[in-house]
């Protein structure tokens, strides 16, 4: 598919900002620090401002927000950046066929990106190989979602697929199995976990649409009780991929 | 110990406060809804306005604000209650004793409102019996916790205790086990957990206080990456509630 060119973002908040600096494989813009700043910064950054960091730029409350906008946490501390370069579905098929194990984690209608960031920071800890995602996330969101990422945003590939189903079943077909959290399902602990899975996730309240489910090789629920039964998406898919994880590790 | 009496504290957004508004423990003096979500109110609201619930009062952006600060994403309804009665550890001593399982989840310093909530949450969803705090929440710290905990505040008991090393002590003289979430400790799913079992969680960075740990009858970890090694809190706590449920489960 054409894609457009990768558009620059803001991000913002100690952990995100030093991770993005850290990374070589980020290009980055602009440096905004609180007037206070520089000395933590120094102290903290792994790379030196020079040729491929630009240089500092102090700003105040009111700068920032014009920026950022207002509501944004951003702990006086912003970079300009290019967004990485995402995967596409033959990476991510290629890996499943050179690789032993992956985990994979499907995000299907979960737009909020302080969801997505909390997401990416666990499934980055809970050893998950990529994320795969219907749609971008706007631009607008990059920084909250990269600050709840805590630094996951510049360790997780994200893989951008136009149809879910349709990644689904080239994964399937490249022997990756797929395991759709839902409701109704057997729970996930009396299931066998291929050691090559991609966990599918939904929205809470809404769930995942049948069609995406439907795609799956597999659905489980959590132990949740009846009455009360939802978790929280980020919690759910933690839970998830620490199955994933556990199993496979046993 | 002696005990200040409850206090009137206010609760915000849809979730939480319909939530205590169904509860009949709940004791409600002030509802104030925004101009335009009264019928929103009479549709959801599973008690009437009357004898032992009070009269909407209708609010705009400011009087709310006025209330509940700036900032609070109060979605148009709050409710001022005065603040469950918590258990107290003999309560919990007595759950030990007469059950045939229980779960405890216990939080050392661990402060912050929404993490706080977020763990209520989930584990009441997965079949936590009561948390053990150490210091209540301070009464501003209220309304952010219980919108978090969607619902779990009304369900989940809170215990207060003083010295929670020797709440631990306590809870492993009556017959129940301790997990402390520790990175250093063997992987969760290799330990044999007790059906009556206290999982105890640190705050991010700062983990646990030695005092804590040591006070714990076992010490965990969870099967993270090396090199990025933490979970958010919640995240954290859902996992390791998970697995005292599903072992026991099984």
């Amino acid at each position: 598919m054409a894609r457009q060119a990768p558009q620059k973002q803001w991000l913002y908040g100690w952990h995100a900002v030093l991770a993005a600096w850290a990374n070589p494989a980020r290009i980055c813009h602009r440096l905004l620090l609180g007037l206070d700043s520089g000395r933590e910064f120094q102290e903290r950054a792994k790379m030196p401002v020079g040729k491929h960091r630009p240089a500092v730029e102090y700003a105040d409350r009111s700068k920032f927000e014009k920026i950022l906008g207002k509501g944004a946490v951003f702990q006086n501390i912003a970079l300009e950046v290019t967004e990485l370069e995402p995967l596409a579905m033959p990476d991510l098929v290629r890996m499943v066929k050179v690789r032993d194990r992956v985990t994979f984690i499907m995000l299907d209608q979960v737009t909020d990106p302080q969801n997505v960031g909390a997401i990416m920071r666990s499934a980055y800890a809970l050893g998950a190989d990529a994320m795969i995602l219907q749609n971008r996330h706007a631009p607008d969101g990059a920084g909250a979602l990269a600050k709840a990422a805590s630094g996951a945003l510049e360790l997780l590939p994200i893989c951008e697929v136009v149809n879910l189903s349709r990644a689904l079943a080239e994964l399937a077909e490249a022997g990756c199995a797929s395991i759709a959290l839902d409701e109704g399902a057997p729970p996930i602990h009396t299931l066998d976990i291929s050691p090559k899975v991609c966990l599918v996730m939904g929205a809470e309240g809404d769930g995942l649409r049948p069609s995406v489910r439907a795609a799956a090789t597999l659905a489980a629920s959590l132990p949740t009780r009846a009455e009360f039964g939802t978790l929280n998406v980020s919690n759910a898919a933690a839970i998830g991929l620490y199955e994933c994880q556990r199993r496979v590790k046993l």
